[in-house]
């Protein structure tokens, strides 16, 4: 199976490298062509448009920021459908809203081309590694095709269900990694302000009922004031903003997801979008004047 | 060194329990006579009042509920200051909030009686199996006196600082198990409203960066409609607005913090107070008219 590969940021680099080191044939683009050049080294042919990596391939993958980005990337001056590949199977790893993925199934499909969204958690490290988690959604056979690929860049890959369900499971993620953020940055504020240092605080919540990821994770940098992404704060708002769409749409009242977009909302306007999401304890810093 | 218990509840059981498995000699008191007895085949002392509790040993431990209970077992008709035992250690592990502890310690230290709040966390499980944290506050003196018996009950004993010190981490503790409670709870709910099955939910949030304590102890409990507690919600809804209390007067903004606290007294409001912290999926039910 011929794999292309279009979007090599922090966390498409990762994903390509894997698909490569599993022996797939692979084509990449990138729309800074730089961050594409290292793999033509590595053994991918490097290519200047989507429509290229459309004709050298069976399955194209993208991870990119955001919906129009994908777009442009479909539909674009020389994006994907302009070669004409009856079959083509196209997946979208990026995380968007459920509704978009539904409404790229149906008009891809118009075009005889195959549509899954299948975006993932797990960060720059699990791309690096090989360790992410895929959600996916689409066609079930489509699904089994392109496992083998999935299973070259993740160690759990979920098949969801319908054409949407990938991104509707992975904003489900998004809200649990805002909350437990959040969670993280409200004690640290509490524990600092009662003059208790951050290695205790620490302590106590490795060792019990408090543990989590982001505390194992995220908690260590903002103790060292390390603010670097892993994952954008911007892109947190992106998918909380989608979180609330969804929500609101089907009536399901979300609260504390709903404060915790405002949160980053305002982070973002505080210009510190582009940090990492741990970045958040800077507003709680900005809220007591620090 | 003679140990003495006081409050034989859920959590109190099962520490007094490895206090007796420790070999310290121990004498307990239940306000419910009936819990203590079991504790009488297993070689402890059982008596009828705080006060004989305190002629009956060197240190006194106890855990209840809140405030007003930790005043009538030391300030009560038969409480443990009308042994007028000089030296006497009180070490209160209730979780009470940080000004409490700071006051019962003057008051105690007028009558000769050294104090120390050592709340703790880990749960029944914890408790039942000696691997409590636990986080105490006061004279570091005093600390080292009673720490031994600390190690027969947990498996991380944290000295934070002076008297409150103890009980301001735990309260940064109950921060976060609620909010890492919110957070799977609002998932739940989203993905449910998506069609999604619970078990692809729990086994994204189990494999990536959502995964957590609250993740992988009470989602389990949640799946199968188990409320039973664990912790109680309206225990919870105690602590939080001890937290309220104390970010409030030192002017420290809390927003998603006091907005769990709206949740969780939601929920006492809806009769689920006796029930888990786990219950807070049936509010957000009742929210959609379920």
């Amino acid at each position: 199976m011929k794999v292309g590969f279009i979007g090599l940021g922090i966390m498409g680099s990762g994903m390509a490298g894997n698909i490569l080191k599993a022996g797939f044939p692979l084509t990449v683009y990138n729309r800074t062509r730089g961050k594409a050049e290292p793999f033509e080294k590595l053994g991918a042919r490097v290519v200047n448009t989507p429509e290229e990596v459309a004709r050298q391939s069976d399955v194209v993958l993208s991870i990119v920021t955001d919906a129009p980005d994908v777009e442009q990337i479909l539909y674009g001056e020389h994006g994907i459908v302009k070669a004409e590949k009856k079959g083509l199977i196209f997946v979208d790893m990026s995380t968007n809203s459920p509704d978009f993925a539904l409404e790229t199934y149906s008009q891809l499909k118009e075009r005889g081309i195959r549509f899954l969204d299948a975006p993932v958690t797990g960060g720059d490290k699990g791309a690096k590694e090989g360790t992410l988690t895929i959600m996916v959604g689409g066609d079930e056979d489509v699904f089994k095709q392109v496992e083998p690929v999935f299973k070259a860049m993740g160690k759990n890959v979920i098949y969801v269900g319908s054409a949407g369900k990938g991104q509707a499971l992975k904003l489900c993620n998004q809200v649990v990694i805002a909350l437990d953020m959040v969670a993280v940055v409200e004690a640290l504020q509490l524990s600092r302000s009662m003059g208790i240092e951050d290695e205790k605080l620490f302590s106590m919540l490795s060792s019990g009922a408090g543990n989590s990821f982001t505390v194992q994770y995220y908690m260590p940098k903002i103790m060292k004031g390390d603010l670097e992404p892993g994952f954008k704060s911007w892109h947190l708002k992106k998918d909380l903003k989608y979180v609330d769409d969804v929500a609101s749409k089907r009536s399901i009242p979300m609260p504390a997801t709903s404060l915790t977009l405002q949160l980053y909302s305002a982070l973002v306007a505080n210009g510190l979008g582009e940090k990492g999401t741990q970045s958040l304890i800077k507003l709680y810093d900005k809220l007591v004047g620090k």
